[in-house]
């Protein structure tokens, strides 16, 4: 077995990939420094309860983990920023007001959570705490939106849904928590037949309420059919008002905008709003995000939470790379005074310079003009590659 | 025990000392591009045997180790950056001239190397393959000193050793693998005593040069003496002259120069010169490098190499940070385009701008400025803070 080979779903990124992402990485969190989200830099790892504080079990199946040698404990290595970001504003920044906080790094993953994703993902997203109504759910998206914008993606392709709706429906129809469990799975798969079969032992209303929901995927039409359609309770019909009023804040800025009222994607810690943005090309959602007002409880204090993330790697197969920028091959000479002014210029005006060390056989493969010296001063000119 | 209490030795790094790091890393990264150095991003973790190619056993006691699930592999979570960029160099760019590699990135390690350091370090570097002149040595410990420079910190000592005087002094005398790593353990501790011990079997004139290593600290005087006094082996010789001429090309670009020839740090990989630049205010070298023709024979091609990291969070302790930017409060009103544009205007010119949510009860934490509607027109002023 040879050395060099990686485990699959594990890939290194190359210069010109690497340059593209960090690139589209400085682009982004610029963007979210200007609105006023602060970046903070959460551990690889740290203690396993308080990486799976809220997220479930779901996430301890994705979740390498390693003993502390200091302490005897488990830790667990980030499969998801959320969760540390949530403890650090619930616990060590601990603000009454409004938090704003941005992240962007590696998470890892025991297995790739489909068949064409990484399991290091290099998760960038925004965190907003302290505010519970719609407008920051918009500020959030709208933010998503115009990072993927600036990192060079416009056409998206926006899901909506809300948990409510499914909380509602199963809410007053005494489903014990394993049903809700199985529920929970089988609309995930949209298994129609499994649902059906589950369904069979519950009341009429709440039977057809779930059975509508997989259908319930579509343009506005599906949210007038969901009010007809679905009990008159509330939280769904609040819900679903919901939906109506974001979708006509950014039907503006999306190519096509989509209600899903069968998406539970996070149920276990989402609580309101979720939504899911989609470019051609991709499969997976390029971002995602939601409502979670229940994550902070476990650090002490529950708060308002709503954010989104996306993965940097993913990002940058979608958008179109530049190649590599080529440089100024320069000769060596370290006595020469004007020569090493004229390197510094160049290097401050942007330009890679790069220095032909001596025994250097050929100039370097990255260069495209090179520095030479003409009638007593310095040039830069082309380099003519012969073809062999 | 509290869910959010990290590990020991583990912290999160919050916004003020975030945009510090973040600040000091792009300016490394963009100096290193415009030097001609790559960047790339090699994963988190890798098989075991890949990331200990080279490094030796030190490094399998500093790596967390885990199963691949998808191979029944052990895999480690990276340590130390360096032999993964080698990997890269050899294998993955395959390039017969130079090339030039840097990297940015979080290595983890099972236990702090000091009490004073993180098990998290923030690894920051840069390597030359493809050169075994002392040109490369020079360019890489130039750079080295202009990343700190550019971070924020000028005044650096630099220590400068070869392991070539060790490995000249044991090399015809006849010393077994055992003995060579007991005297490279009281080498390293300068436990003067049980050297002496060990040397006690040994001939004359090795015994003689093996006790003098100690001694041999301090400035150019020390290399006099050891021209002097250390067997006249060519490479001893060699070893000596290239620390005298690269002291004398780096003299003007640092405080202070001193010589340790009994450094054997990273002696199982290193080849040639090693160099760590001090800090006032830190024990610890704030930066580490030195020479590593042969770490790439593993991975199918021992190439020249030479290059230098440092960690980040240890940087930033030493620079002075600057306050979080405070930004301006703007209202909150999706239908004001005027507004609307005024607010993207502000953030076009680096401004942070903080919308109010409706339903907040004050003005965002991090604002000193607001932006208020005078006489029709969006003007930005200053907020009083009223004491309490």
């Amino acid at each position: 077995m040879r050395n060099w080979l990686l485990p699959e779903y594990i890939e290194d990124i190359l210069p010109a990939e690497a340059l593209h992402i960090e690139t589209m990485r400085r682009r982004i969190i610029d963007l979210l420094l200007l609105h006023g989200y602060q970046q903070v830099f959460p551990p690889l790892l740290e203690y396993e309860e308080s990486l799976l504080t809220g997220s479930g079990s779901d996430m301890s199946l994705q979740m390498f983990k390693v003993i502390d040698q200091l302490s005897g404990r488990m830790m667990g290595l980030r499969a998801d920023m959320t969760p540390q970001v949530a403890r650090i504003d619930a616990h060590l920044l601990n603000c009454d007001g409004i938090t704003r906080l941005c992240y962007a790094n590696s998470v890892l993953h025991t297995v790739p959570i489909s068949l064409t994703q990484t399991r290091e993902p290099l998760q960038i997203g925004a965190e907003l705490y302290g505010h519970g109504g719609m407008e920051s759910d918009i500020e959030i998206q709208q933010l998503m939106l115009a990072c993927l914008a600036i990192a060079g993606l416009n056409q998206v392709h926006l899901d909506l849904g809300h948990v409510a709706v499914f909380r509602g429906i199963i809410k007053n129809a005494n489903i014990s928590s394993e049903m809700e469990a199985e529920l929970f799975t089988v609309l995930q798969a949209k298994d129609i037949s499994a649902l059906k079969e589950i369904c069979r032992k519950l009341k009429q209303s709440t039977r057809e309420a779930l059975l509508l929901l997989p259908e319930l995927y579509g343009g506005m039409e599906i949210l007038r059919e969901a009010k007809k359609r679905l009990p008159s309770q509330n939280e769904i019909l609040s819900a679903i008002d919901q939906l109506e009023w974001i979708s006509e804040e950014l039907q503006p800025i999306v190519e096509t905008v989509a209600f899903d009222l069968a998406d539970l994607r996070g149920y276990h810690y989402h609580t309101g709003m979720v939504f899911a943005a989609y470019a051609r090309g991709c499969s997976n959602a390029i971002a995602l995000g939601g409502r979670y007002d229940e994550i902070g409880k476990a650090f002490g204090r529950a708060r308002p939470a709503t954010g989104f993330s996306m993965d940097l790697r993913e990002l940058s197969r979608l958008v179109e790379q530049k190649s590599y920028p080529k440089g100024i091959s320069a000769p060596y000479n370290k006595k020469d005074k004007e020569l090493n002014s004229i390197i510094a210029r160049l290097r401050q005006e942007g330009h890679i310079v790069i220095i032909e060390l001596p025994g250097q056989s050929e100039i370097a493969l990255n260069c495209d003009r090179r520095l030479v010296m003409h009638n007593g001063t310095w040039n830069v000119e082309q380099i003519e590659f012969i073809e062999n």
